[in-house]
């Protein structure tokens, strides 16, 4: 096919506002000469839920299967925090990423050097950060059965199982292996191994593949709480961070706050052929609709997405227009500065499209 | 009895350094006019492996148990990195956590004015900050059932249990408003809730014994990932963190790089009469013997002791002639500035103990 066929998914909160921005951003690369696409949008997370009664029905899931790569916005708001088990947001997320076996969760955190003043951490501790998570994403406590609640009053208990095979802790470390070697060649690998016995078996897979087919790649292994730690204290050290799907959750939202803001970091989520690709920030329902919404994060997961279908030139051309608008001081509300020029989320977004 | 009877442990690495100045500190207040201590000393961690074959031996637990309380040095280091299950060091300290029943453990941070520069995080940002995480100490993952590891090649598998009762939940959430109340009546009590069962059950029964109970006291609840973000941007902003074993573990690492060095940080594990008291920090064995590892962490939870056994003129004065110490600018290697004056671990031990 010449057009690329590509399934909208904007969810709930902000998230059709940034997404509005990245189509308009990949409508661009068209226009210059790239890639064309074809789009498609469907309900996902609360709209989903209120319209079908379902936060990801079979239908937008047997879309998504069938495209070659999925954008999302954001799901979940408050309306629906009480929601629970299948019928949460989240639950469809969870249900898409299983579905599109999607088992290596790509989150990048650098920090341009026209925001280091945005930066919780002080100067001299960000230098020279550029770090790559590598999370894995369809299996951990996220999935592991059995999960359960049962009895009543002081004995109710409730249980998840965080749970691996070797075969899914050695294709996710596959894919940290091979970004190190394209990148500068340290995987980190954290586990909580003095404690979990699923820790052990995940730090022994890693290691024997690493001797068996990585070698040339430097492997490091930390413990979870030591990596937290770490993240905050010395950013710089890391290349490559491979870990599991609920200790990727925490540390890869603790490198996110490096760069003081949420609103520039993308993802991808890949393994199963179509990829997922979606900003590391949440719904934010507390700014939707007022234009206030950074949409950087989400033009760079279509970046992210670009890159994944082989189109490398416009994935450059996006990103290099993302760094100029960024480099000619224009900021929506979350980066905002005495002396830099504000822009709402549309015209930030219509920028970028021009430069592309 | 008119003694205080304490169980040392001095444990391994900077373990054996940093005890004897917490006991020099307390035999000064002995001095003083304080309290009496008659210590005794027994073999845990790595150093128990290396004489008993056994991390914990059932007499040092037995003696631990029937103690007024138990000061822990430090456990572990790589000579013992490579034994696995109940001979790693780190067993030893479950084993004992669980044997004294101490569900409940404190873990305070607050930055000293004198050491703000050391902080990663901008001045601004650790303004004000003075949180106290209590954590789930004898449950959730580290100890619940099942556990195993079975299959070969790429089907092995390994699994872990997290788990809670509401009973759990329940006497722990009750450490943490109590602590609140005596502070600033705030409670954030973490979890996944959006995606474990677990944590379903941990919000239900926190939320119910607020009402119940403690409607006077501010209860907000976080997810662990947007958690450990808010740590990091906003530090300020929390009283009393209230979370599980797991996200305990993490996010009181995450809290205790914000001074900067670990080697400020006690912690007091509590809940069955006999109380642990332990820093923070590990065993650091690069640094052990050399006299640079600091005595503070350690000084500081027998400070923590001290106001657990009722004695809190004691424990004032502990804190107290350590901040003079501070102020007056001696320094262990890990706060080490040009400005500073350097002192060995026993240097600044001695210090603090006559300030007693
Ligand atoms: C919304 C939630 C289920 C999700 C997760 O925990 O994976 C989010 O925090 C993320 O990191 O993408
Ligand atoms: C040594 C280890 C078992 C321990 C834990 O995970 O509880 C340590 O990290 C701590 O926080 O006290």
């Amino acid at each position: 096919a010449d057009h690329y066929r590509i399934v909208l998914l904007p969810g709930d909160g902000i998230g059709p506002e940034v997404c509005a921005e990245a189509v308009r951003v990949l409508k661009a690369c068209t226009e210059a000469g790239g890639p064309a696409f074809a789009f498609t949008e469907h309900n996902a997370g609360g709209v989903a839920i209120d319209r079908d009664g379902d936060p990801m029905p079979d239908d937008t899931l047997a879309e998504c299967a069938g495209a070659d790569a999925v954008l999302l916005g954001a799901v979940g708001g408050p309306k629906w925090d009480e929601l629970t088990g299948p019928m949460r947001p989240e639950s469809g997320l969870l249900k898409l990423r299983k579905a599109l076996g999607a088992f290596a969760n790509l989150r990048p955190v650098s920090i341009p050097a026209c925001l280091a003043d945005h930066s919780p951490l002080k100067r001299d501790r960000i230098a020279g950060v550029d770090l790559l998570t590598v999370r894995e994403l369809t299996g951990g406590i996220y999935f592991g059965q059995p999960v359960g609640r049962e009895g009543e009053g002081d004995d109710e208990r409730a249980w998840n199982t965080m749970l691996y095979s070797a075969d899914e802790i050695r294709r996710v470390a596959r894919v940290a292996f091979e970004w190190a070697r394209k990148r500068r060649g340290v995987v980190t690998s954290v586990d909580k191994a003095n404690v979990l016995e699923v820790s052990r078996l995940w730090r022994d897979t890693v290691r024997a593949l690493h001797e068996a087919e990585y070698a040339d790649v430097e492997l490091n292994h930390l413990y979870v709480d030591n990596a937290a730690m770490q993240i905050v204290l010395r950013p710089a050290q890391f290349d490559v961070i491979l870990t599991g799907n609920l200790f990727g959750d925490i540390l890869s939202d603790t490198s996110a706050t490096l760069g003081g803001s949420l609103g520039l970091l993308p993802s991808a989520s890949l393994g199963g052929g179509t990829g997922l690709f979606e900003p590391v920030h949440g719904s934010a329902p507390d700014i939707a609709g007022e234009g206030k919404a950074n949409p950087l994060a989400m033009i760079l997961s279509a970046a992210m997405m670009l890159d994944d279908l082989g189109e490398a030139n416009a994935a450059d051309a996006v990103r290099r227009s993302a760094d100029r608008v960024l480099e000619a001081g224009y900021r929506t509300a979350d980066l905002r500065t005495p002396e830099s020029k504000s822009a709402s989320t549309s015209e930030l977004g219509r920028m970028i499209a021009e430069e592309v």
